[in-house]
């Protein structure tokens, strides 16, 4: 058992699987869940998501050891507000957002001398459904769980963080918040952006032929993630907009070389391209592989 | 029955695929199987796949009541050559091929009387692993087949190749060769030019962190066509690159509309851009969705 009482606050995809996880693996006595939807607060409830709900949050936060914020980023300044008064001393808080970076700034900014009892973290996973619904226990298990910790974070809250992430079966590891926020925007911003521009491409030609008619499997897999949920994406750019537009120009650099490759007809070029693309993508799939194996 | 004989040209994935549905749906009689690739072949035939190998074209074209092309486009050409002296009249010559004009022009140039018996195809379905091993009998089942007849086509050899791709369980669909490559460029070429930029870019920015190391699961999801053919997607880029060229300025101007609006801080226009998308990608999936239950 890591804690006695743990408040979720947004009880979705996110927040509905880390409650599932830690109830399966008995890592907590009380799971209190604080969402701004009551109907799926009580969906939560009904599905035993979450020991008990509410939407007063003064009320829930005083009791926790953890408080989780699993909400999309721009509520996380207001609930910071609105809980710094009540925590008690010996709370821990945590995040699960995809940029570190602002969040940091608001806890430093909102906690005072609670901030070192901050420990930002942020679950490599996600589904492109969304809502407690689509919440599993499975969530997290096998993949990677970033935190990260600042100067003055408590190595004991660090320590409590990341046992809870290790408790669902994730692999916690540890990076600066500049790096996260830089390799993120490439592994995960830039592809959910090229997803939506893709599928808004796409749109804005169907004309004489339904054009969608004719995609084949592999657009379906490709722009799977482009039915993410639009609020959480706007907070991302939003929030990480000056690392994801530098990704956007690394990216616009490489489909450039493609394209002129193409216009000037230039096959040794092609080819290489092709090929060292398919040994990288090889590579990385063998290695996932490879870690499966070594995870389980 | 729907021929005697059939010629499959390029025992691969599409060529093996083809020959392992036609016998499941007992629709010819012999398969014949040519390929450079030696191994490749006594392979298919271990397998069963096809009856007889031949790596010698003028003896077996011969006897064929339907000539398949499934090679990389780059070798349409030559074979046209070798085959077109000893085609016999009654045979019918199709292809598979991800472009349709400059096969349909070489079949113009090198078929000779017998061009009206050439049936431009194809299968809109594929998977990112190659060769005979990755080959599939329920590859086309429930996947669109794309025909692109012209004027002189004769309608006996289009209404042969038509029954053949019903045979293997493919939904047949008749497009003009302009519109299929126009079509096809921003359905499926681009999406593999912008999976192949994406992993290259990934690729050259590995540094102090193996920054794939990060990727979740849905960049793999994302760039699994980026590990498809080189060689194959060399062959479409050139043969293609027109109307290539004018997708990836469609897709620019998209992701640059994206990028404006990141720069921006443009909170309204972007989430008009993400819950747009998201209503069309759940169209998509939506109107797939359907068809699949009204194929089976």
């Amino acid at each position: 058992m890591i804690a006695e009482c743990i408040l979720i606050i947004g009880v979705g995809l996110i927040g509905g699987s880390l409650a599932r996880a830690l109830r399966e693996s008995n890592s907590v006595g009380t799971i209190v869940g604080y969402d701004i939807d009551k109907s799926g607060l009580q969906e939560a409830q009904r599905l035993g998501v979450i020991d008990t709900g509410s939407s007063n949050i003064a009320e829930v936060v005083k009791d926790a050891d953890i408080v989780v914020l699993a909400t999309p980023l721009s509520a996380v300044d207001a609930l910071f507000i609105e809980m710094s008064g009540t925590l008690c001393d010996k709370a821990v808080i945590t995040d699960v957002g995809s940029v570190k970076a602002p969040v940091v700034a608001l806890a430093r900014h909102h906690l005072g001398n609670l901030f070192p009892r901050f420990v930002a973290g942020h679950p490599i996973t996600g589904r492109e459904k969304n809502g407690v619904l689509a919440s599993s226990a499975q969530l997290f298990s096998g993949h990677k769980t970033i935190l990260t910790p600042v100067a003055e974070t408590d190595p004991e809250a660090l320590n409590l963080i990341t046992k809870m992430w290790q408790a669902v079966g994730a692999s916690v590891t540890q990076l600066d918040i500049a790096d996260h926020d830089a390799i993120l925007a490439i592994t995960s911003h830039l592809p959910h952006i090229i997803a939506y521009s893709l599928v808004d491409c796409l749109s804005a030609m169907e004309g004489k032929h339904n054009i969608f008619d004719y995609a084949a499997g592999g657009f379906s897999d490709f722009t799977r993630i482009a039915s993410s949920q639009p609020r959480m994406w706007h907070d991302i750019c939003i929030a990480n907009s000056e690392q994801i537009l530098a990704a956007i120009n690394q990216f616009n650099h490489h489909l450039d070389n493609l394209r002129q490759a193409i216009e000037h007809n230039d096959s040794e070029k092609l080819m290489c391209i092709f090929e060292q693309v398919k040994i990288s993508r090889d590579d990385f799939v063998n290695q996932n592989a490879r870690k499966m194996r070594t995870t389980y």
